[in-house]
């Protein structure tokens, strides 16, 4: 991937304002892509590419997909901050992002939508054994295995934001008897739902596949660790498409290698891309995915951030601001 | 595989008939599982497992899961055959089949719930790259693809009986644009659907994934052939979920090799098991399942079963009863 960053103006007509893209995330293609798409769907501004001398003092909304550090320190008439990505973690680990400006993170239907195919992909995968077929296919081994019903195959859900609530309801559309859990108890239709340490050790210790979709703070960072994964059910699955941080790795080959852990769907990894060496490429009962769980949509989202750019231009308050002390 | 056949004797504690059970096609536990479920679906009958000298003549109903051939020819008082398979062409294609007995085939809830669960699975597959992914963690190769949405992707199910039209509408409620295609024209709730040979050229050429769930019937033999292949989409893929009987397999590899049919999903063959030097195993663009899109549950079937048995003892229709000139 080449890895770049650019800085984008977008000339308010009526206000004399700016925005600027900060990212480092994104191909030659994709800012070529994103830039049309935001042009389009922000007709009333002007869209440079390029900032000019002195510039830096007409800036007042930044759009950013892990922009360069300090790049928004440099901004001193910032007054609001729109996240490209869901999962604003690696921003607010920045030191030099401004404190007061409010942020946006990013929630995008289609991103939603893919990462519920992406858990039912994977749980339908483990409930009718296709990871295992897929083993045997390597070795011309025809072997049918017993056949279970949806309903016997209990999921747990964890996180119910914006992601968790939908991948959870469309497991349950799917016949999967499905309990969500969150930091918070959000009640979802169709889930049974619950909050707090101690419904969480219940949870996991009662779920044939756990699906991992948390946002990333201090209270959740290593959360699946060696004791987890000893109270969890024996051979239970844990499909991680949330951060690699959640999981100590070290933690989940042990407990694959000694079967507390029956198979592994990780999106997400401690460093990505997953350096070549790694042994959960190999592990063969791993499945590894190239964080593709669920993509920003530039489409959709590209109405999102001029939604909430028209919202700070009209003196209103922006969707889906982060709250910096919970961290999400 | 344990291949055996056995008889089983009910002993209808009224009538003084008999059911026999004929099977080649399970092992010792499942012919005891099959057992203990059918028990207990008909408590009022009696049931042996072994037939005494003579008896042949008082055995009127016979429950079959691909009979050895003859044995049902072996049976005079013969009014009912309940198939335990949802297909029939094996059964139909011995020439010993009595030619004047109504012949139930299987229609199991729990069987078309798991076929639904097959093609959604495949289709999610294919539409999300998972089996791309699959391929790049045997090199290591670390590379997201772009991400489309699934009203994007153009599904076609061929075959609108009891799974087609389960399989038809799980896939349109998960968002994928569903065209169904029978032999006659079936009405599905939230399905664009069609019938006839013209149709079927038109929806071929338009889908991106084509899911075969026809019937086995002289109509459909080889309907997949170089001259079919070559009028499908370029690089779309084919699942097929139906019998082997249905697809040419020398013409589909010559497609897969030519890239005109990008991807095949097979869980059924000409020859089953399918041989170990099948090329079909180590194909990169194959995926090989062994006959287990959807099992017959027993639990679900006893229950079937029972419900016909009582029918046609009270002298009532049985469901789902096969007509022969149609072949299904």
């Amino acid at each position: 991937m080449v890895i770049l960053s650019y800085i984008v103006e977008v000339q308010s007509a009526t206000l004399a304002r700016m925005l600027t893209v900060l990212a480092t995330d994104f191909s030659e293609e994709e800012q070529a892509r994103w830039l049309a798409l935001l042009r389009d769907a922000m007709p009333g501004e002007t869209l440079v590419t390029e900032v000019g001398a002195g510039r830096a003092t007409d800036v007042d909304i930044a759009i950013v997909a892990n922009p360069p550090s300090g790049a928004l320190a440099g901004l001193p008439q910032l007054r609001f901050v729109q996240s490209l990505w869901a999962g604003v973690d690696r921003l607010l680990a920045d030191p030099t992002l401004p404190a007061a400006v409010p942020l946006a993170r990013m929630v995008d239907p289609a991103m939603n939508e893919a990462m519920a195919q992406t858990a039912l992909w994977a749980v339908l995968s483990l409930h009718r054994g296709f990871f295992d077929y897929a083993e045997q296919q390597r070795a011309a081994n025809w072997q049918p295995h017993a056949q279970r019903r949806a309903d016997e195959v209990a999921v747990a859900v964890l996180g119910l934001g914006q992601m968790g609530r939908t991948a959870a309801s469309r497991l349950a559309a799917n016949g999967y008897p499905v309990t969500g859990w969150g930091t918070r108890d959000t009640p979802v239709a169709s889930l049974r739902t619950c909050a707090g340490d101690a419904a969480l050790a219940s949870v996991l210790a009662e779920a044939e596949v756990v699906v991992n979709l948390l946002p990333l703070t201090p209270a959740t960072r290593g959360l699946f660790d060696a004791r987890r994964f000893a109270g969890m059910r024996r051979g239970a699955a844990l499909v991680n498409l949330a951060r690699g941080a959640h999981v100590v790795e070290a933690d989940l080959l042990a407990a694959l290698d000694s079967g507390q852990i029956g198979r592994a769907v990780l999106d997400v990894f401690e460093s990505e891309p997953l350096p070549a060496s790694h042994p959960f490429w190999r592990h063969p009962r791993v499945t590894v995915l190239p964080h593709a769980a669920a993509l920003t949509d530039p489409r959709s989202a590209a109405r999102v951030v001029a939604a909430n750019v028209r919202a700070v231009r009209a003196g209103a308050a922006p969707q889906h601001l982060v709250d910096r002390t919970r961290g999400y």
